[in-house]
This record gives C-alpha cells, sequence and structure tokens, in this order.
C-alpha cells in the first residue's frame, strides 16, 4: 500500500507523520514549535524528510496560506509564517514527489474522502479556531479558483467598517465567527479588555447570562454567514470543524439556516476525519 | 448548422427567437406579456412551438426561478410568476427536447462562451436588474449545486435585520445591489418614500450632491459584495449585466475591489453578449 510523509505547517506548530493510501494514520505523530526563521523551517522539513522519506512514495504538505494550482508552492504571504515563505522550493528538499495544499483546503477533501462530506458533490467546510478557514468541494472537486487561492472566508458581514479583520480589511466573516472573534464580542458587550475566550465558555456552562448572550450573539453570526454560502452553493452540507465547532448548537445552525434560505436543505455536520484531518487530505490528494 | 427554438421566460415579459450553434440571432424576436395564468404561459410557449419548432432541434428556456439539474423543470417558487408554475411539465409541450436553465445561469453561459468571460475558467456573473441574479462558472462548468439552485446572490450584507429581502429574509446583498436597493437608499437618505431610481440618476447627472452620494453608497454595497465573491472563488472575472450596471463606475469597482481582497486580483467586466443572452445561453447549453 502507498504511503505518504505528511506535514502539517502552522503558524505555531509542525507535525509530521505517514499516512497510507487508506487516509489511515500509520506512523508516530512528530511535533515541533513553528521556527521564526525559513532556515529554521526547512531544517525541520529535511531532517523528518531525510528520516522518513524511505518509507514514502510521496511527500505530502498541509500548509497554512493559499497554494498554486500547480501544488508546488505558497503563493501571497501567510501573516503567521517567516517572511519569504512562499519563496521555499519544497520540491528541492526531496527526491520524491512533493504535493503541497493549503490546509483548510487539504481537510475539507480528508472529509470528503473519508469524513462528515462523504459521498456529496458539494460541500463547504468551515474551521473554526483562532481565524476562519474554509475549504469548498465543487462537483467532486476542490475549489481552487485561478491562482489556487479560493475558499477564503474574508466575505463581510457589514458594509461599514467596524472592525477590522486579521487580513487587513474590514468585518469579514472571520472576524465575526473565529475564537478571536468570540473574544471581541465578549469585549464589547462587557467593556472590558480582558475578558477571554475561555471566560466566554466557562460562563455559559454555569448559565451566565450575559455570557449566553455573547456566544449566541456569535453564533447567529456564524448561522448568518453560512446562510448566505448555502444560496452560493446550494451544498449537499456544511461541516463545521476546528477548536471553536465544539461550541456550536448544530441542530440549531442548521434549523436557522433551513427557515431562511432560497435554495433547498442542506446538512450542518461536525467534522470527523480528526485532528490530522489536513495531513490526511493532503496525502489523499497527493497519492 | 443546428438551431434551437429560444425563450426567455420573466416576470413581466416572454421572449422568443431562433438561435443557431454559434450563439446568433437568426429569427425575429417575438415578444409577449407574461400571462397571469399558467394555461396563458402554456398556450404562448404551446403557440410558439407550433409555429417554429419544425425549425428547430431543440427548445432552449431561459426562465425566472432556479432549475433542477436535469434541466426539465423549475424547482420551488418563484415570486413573479403564477403558482404552479414550477409544475409545468415544459417536456410535454414539444416533439424535441425541451432544455431549461435559469435565466441568469443562462446568460452566464452566454458571457463564457460568447461574451465578456470568454476564456476564462472561474468568473462570476451579477444581474444587476430590479433584482439581483447570479450565475457561477467553475472550471468551465455551471455551479449548480445540489439540486440546481446555486448562484443565488442572497448572502447578507448586515447580520441584524435592517432591510427586508424579496426573498423574504433580511439585508440580502440583493436589496443593497439592485435597482429596488437604488431606490431604498434614496427613500432612507431623502426621507422622501417618491423618490425614485430614476431621480437619483439625472440628478447625478446634473452633478446633484446628494445624488451622488447616494449612488455612492448603493455602488460601494456592490463593492463590498463583490470583495467576498472574489475571496471565496478567485475569479478570473466577475461580470456585470442587467439595465443597472451601466451605473457602475467599472474600473472604480475594480481598483478598491483589487485593493481590498486576500486572493490576487480579479477583472471586473461590463457584459457583451447583449439583452438576449439567457437565451443565447440556454440554446448553447442545449446543443
Amino acid at each position: 500500500m502507498k504511503k505518504a510523509l505528511a506535514f502539517d505547517i502552522g503558524g505555531t506548530k509542525i507535525y509530521s507523520t505517514i499516512i497510507d493510501e487508506t487516509g489511515k494514520v500509520v506512523g508516530e505523530i512528530d511535533k515541533f514549535s513553528t521556527p521564526k526563521t525559513l532556515d529554521g523551517i526547512k531544517k525541520i522539513l529535511k531532517d523528518q524528510i531525510n528520516k522518513y522519506e524511505a518509507k514514502a512514495d510521496v511527500i505530502a504538505i498541509a500548509t497554512a496560506g493559499a497554494v498554486n494550482n500547480e501544488n508546488t508552492r505558497v503563493i501571497g504571504s501567510t501573516g503567521n509564517l517567516p517572511q519569504g515563505y512562499s519563496n521555499i522550493d519544497f520540491q528541492s528538499l526531496s527526491t520524491k514527489k512533493v504535493f503541497l495544499e493549503n490546509d483548510a483546503n487539504a481537510a475539507s477533501w480528508a472529509e470528503y474522502k473519508i469524513g462528515a462530506s462523504r459521498g456529496t458533490q458539494v460541500s463547504v467546510m468551515l474551521t473554526l479556531g483562532t481565524g476562519v478557514g474554509g475549504g469548498i468541494i465543487v462537483n467532486n472537486k476542490l475549489l481552487k479558483g485561478k491562482s489556487g487561492a479560493a475558499g477564503e472566508m474574508h466575505f463581510k458581514m457589514y458594509p461599514d467598517k467596524r472592525r477590522k479583520c486579521t487580513c487587513g480589511s474590514w468585518d469579514c466573516f472571520e472576524i465575526y465567527a473565529s475564537g478571536t472573534a468570540l473574544k471581541l464580542d465578549a469585549v464589547e458587550a462587557l467593556n472590558d479588555k480582558n475578558v477571554t475566550t475561555y471566560d466566554v465558555i466557562e460562563g455559559v456552562k454555569n448559565n451566565d447570562k450575559k455570557m449566553v448572550d455573547i456566544l449566541s450573539r456569535w453564533q447567529n453570526d456564524i448561522i448568518e454567514g453560512i446562510k448566505g454560502l448555502a444560496n452560493i452553493f446550494d451544498p449537499d452540507c456544511v461541516v463545521l470543524s476546528g477548536s471553536m465547532a465544539q461550541f456550536v448548537d448544530i441542530k440549531k445552525v442548521e434549523e436557522e439556516v433551513n427557515s431562511d434560505i432560497v435554495t433547498t436543505p442542506t446538512s450542518i455536520r461536525i467534522a470527523t476525519a480528526g485532528n490530522y484531518a489536513g495531513m490526511i487530505g493532503a496525502a489523499l490528494m497527493a497519492f
């Protein structure tokens, strides 16, 4: 059975393991803090490749940042990785074929092949974490756009400049639907700069009405965003993944979305491909 | 050369003509007011089919409303057409193959085959008229979604219920980017229920600052909406068509959109396939 040496390169951590053709993790999970320098990142990749490439047919990398349509390099800048990251020639690091895909895209492919959106033709995945990632499958293919950068969840929630988004623009879905957004909702509602996402979640557990309202506002913004995506894509399902997805009331989201769209009902699902979905998806695409 | 007897069925008018394989209009343009009854609509279709079907290889219908993935019938209700319209068995009206597509989808296909988005792989078309229509091409295929209803431009411009949209929901792009929206912008800005879209356009011609500001607000909402679509689809181009597109400053829209998106620059273009793009697109798809 074919195997891939897979990496997940994020702003804070780099993971690496071996994935087989069926999407199963068959190696140890190695974990590193993401170095602040390009050379540091390259060294980790090279060391792991030297150690494991003999066991692998292909190198599959899920990475932060948009990846070109040839799946060879990152295009544009990615806030959380060192400058020049997009200049890395990943293929030069191995004699095996090196395949790159954006982490959210790769994870959505894993959901499509072995997870929550398996068997569907059109699906939208939202990764709700510190930020919001997006991966869209249309007619059984990943939506990549002209340069490979499609699937960015930076559509406007307001047209009149209220909240600055991490992308530099204003009021994108990301800055109303992410973990960061939930903190901002709380800061605004309580007029307290020190309140955290954790405080909100703890408050909700203790039935603190203010915190319940804050979480509800955050969830409502997610619902409003999903309505738009449902009308644009008419998807079989919308999959929610990421560390913040557990705080979403899936049933309520599905009910509210479907009561207010012009397309046919869509199913809202929690991701099931697990924490290593990015590496799994990249590997399954690379084979 | 193959020919299609083509129809465009809208809420106020029904058009019909002959289109050839190259997308050229080769017949008279027949025009009817849309009857208020199902039987009235069927009668027009039958009469035209009886008159012209001998000349045609296929019947191609561009219609208001979402069309199923089999291109045989309208799904759901369409506000401007009589109740039960979705029950019409169009195939029963002719011995030739009858092919249906949503009017905005069909027009976007015409732009893709012979118009403004020719030669591109990913494009978004917005039809700015009384309402807003949408047609999206991904990897050289029309984006239809699970049931055929994709491409609806009903994503939210605000999440907090300000303006009721014609679809029954609140604050959709359509109700900020349509001709109706421009009128509403003017009504709100001038606190005058009788002001019309025409008044705004005349005012702008005469350099009336208030009217210039109203048009600018409307255009700004269009810009904000396009930014989201550009980030989601990373399209080669966004094509603007419809009666309201002429009031948009294309160059400014392109500049502003591209200065504020995370994907690579997109080109904003005016539609070039003409007033019969719906019939042309339906015919080109039907062949």
